[in-house]
């Protein structure tokens, strides 16, 4: 039986950038497929995706996930510019001489994916938003107030992480804590902590990406390739409207909204979630 | 029992503008409730709206349906721009001395819509956008050519009406043979028919509104009134793509994408879109 997300090594590439990136590379059993690779969100490390998610897409393809520069196990210093974060990510790519991938990017990964699209589209196959939202769409300079005074401070909390994670529902923070669960299933060879200057800069990075800027909307009409916008109903942190604008401004999107949930629909939903991308993927080999 | 939309009288109405509006005004017993004004798609006058969803949205509201200046029954010359119809929908709203009221659009009716709830915001509560789509959003600049040759000929016939209108499914086009029998129960007293000079103006209004122009798009950023937008899955002549930009730009929007269904959604899913209309809308009194 393959290993499972909680149980995978901790790996390490060395990049032209001189960056030495930790990563964590499963379901590879599929040789030659095309590789998905996950952009984790604000703060997030290795140990925030949940494995319950990984291991559902990896059941069918290679899935990839790993720290940028500066973040979590890598080395380096967290830029405060989405535009750095992409040739970042895209170095990581290079060195582990990837080709073309499917990109998925959650919240302030989605604003990278779409930016290494963007820069690169040669790089990506198919695109998956995950809580996201446009350049320059009007409202989404910063966080609102109560998103960030609950993960932005120096320590944040569980109840914390469930107030802007999960809806606000007996249902949703039931399935917030059975993610939290998972995640901590791993006790060995966690990923670094991220530290407090990769939060300073990465929210630099999210309040320069939503300096308002109407005419930056446009630079999603130059995506040709397939993209699935998704997001939970209740997300108090990048509002399912973003979605919707997304949807609208990509020539080739799908969208679809999920009940009962908010910025980490795709752990809540992580079954759902999982078969909708399998869905949307082309065969992985 | 109340008359039902098939017997009703039609009315004439004259403006300040010189224009005698023809209309018909239902649902009318619960005094002192803001109207819904309906205002038409491409073409059509009194008697292509079916007389199902009519009835259905006057159960709980004063309805009105009229023709635009140089449509169908009414007097005057058909403009080439949207900008001069909204400016004629407001002189007939005006002359009925409606004060504010809720407006359903229908195709270049919502264009028409949009535009009048831009111009004067304080004469409209509450704003139904049906089969719809922004000015100046790209790939807009007319329909597309099996479209146009469907029903932008000098003769229409119910095929083409159909394949426009409904989705190419057993169950789709039946319930559009469905619509176009209700509106054909009318035996007297139909409404004039739209001429070719209405055809042309509409067509070069339509064109002129699709001119791409990305600027535009932030014009809907003014509109801070509830917003309703919905459309077929499957419609030809605006793509439901546009539907999801309307929601993604409208602050206050919420969307629905209706399936099984084309540009004539609403008649199809006439029981269940009146009753979303109704759930969207205030109490009438």
């Amino acid at each position: 039986m393959a290993e499972g997300y909680s149980e995978l090594a901790n790996e390490r590439v060395s990049a032209v950038n001189g960056i030495e990136y930790a990563y964590r590379d499963t379901g590879g059993g599929r040789a030659g497929g095309v590789p998905l690779v996950l952009l984790q969100h604000f703060r997030g490390n290795l140990d925030n995706w949940d494995p319950a998610l990984v291991d559902a897409l990896a059941a069918t393809r290679r899935v990839i996930t790993f720290d940028n520069a500066g973040v979590g196990g890598s080395t380096g210093t967290t830029p405060d510019t989405i535009e750095q974060m992409a040739r970042d990510a895209l170095a990581f790519l290079t060195a582990l001489q990837l080709g073309q991938v499917d990109l998925l990017g959650f919240s302030i990964g989605s604003f990278v994916a779409q930016q290494i699209a963007l820069v690169r589209p040669a790089a990506v196959r198919r695109l998956v938003l995950a809580s996201a939202a446009p350049q320059g769409a009007a409202g989404m300079h910063g966080w609102a107030p109560e998103v960030i005074g609950a993960v932005g401070t120096p320590h944040t909390s569980p109840e914390a992480y469930l107030g802007v994670f999960f809806a606000d529902s007996d249902s949703s923070r039931h399935a917030g804590s059975e993610a939290l669960r998972r995640m901590y299933t791993r006790t060995q060879d966690r990923d670094t902590a991220t530290t407090w200057a990769t939060r300073e800069a990465q929210y630099d990075a999210v309040c320069t990406w939503g300096i308002p800027d109407h005419a930056k909307l446009q630079r999603l009409s130059a995506l040709r390739l397939p993209v699935f916008v998704a997001n939970g109903d209740s997300d108090p942190m990048i509002l399912p409207h973003y979605s919707y604008l997304l949807a609208g401004l990509i020539p080739g999107a799908r969208v679809k909204i999920y009940p009962d949930s908010a910025h980490g629909f795709l752990f809540q939903h992580h079954a759902e979630f999982a078969a909708d991308v399998e869905a949307f993927l082309p065969g992985a080999s």
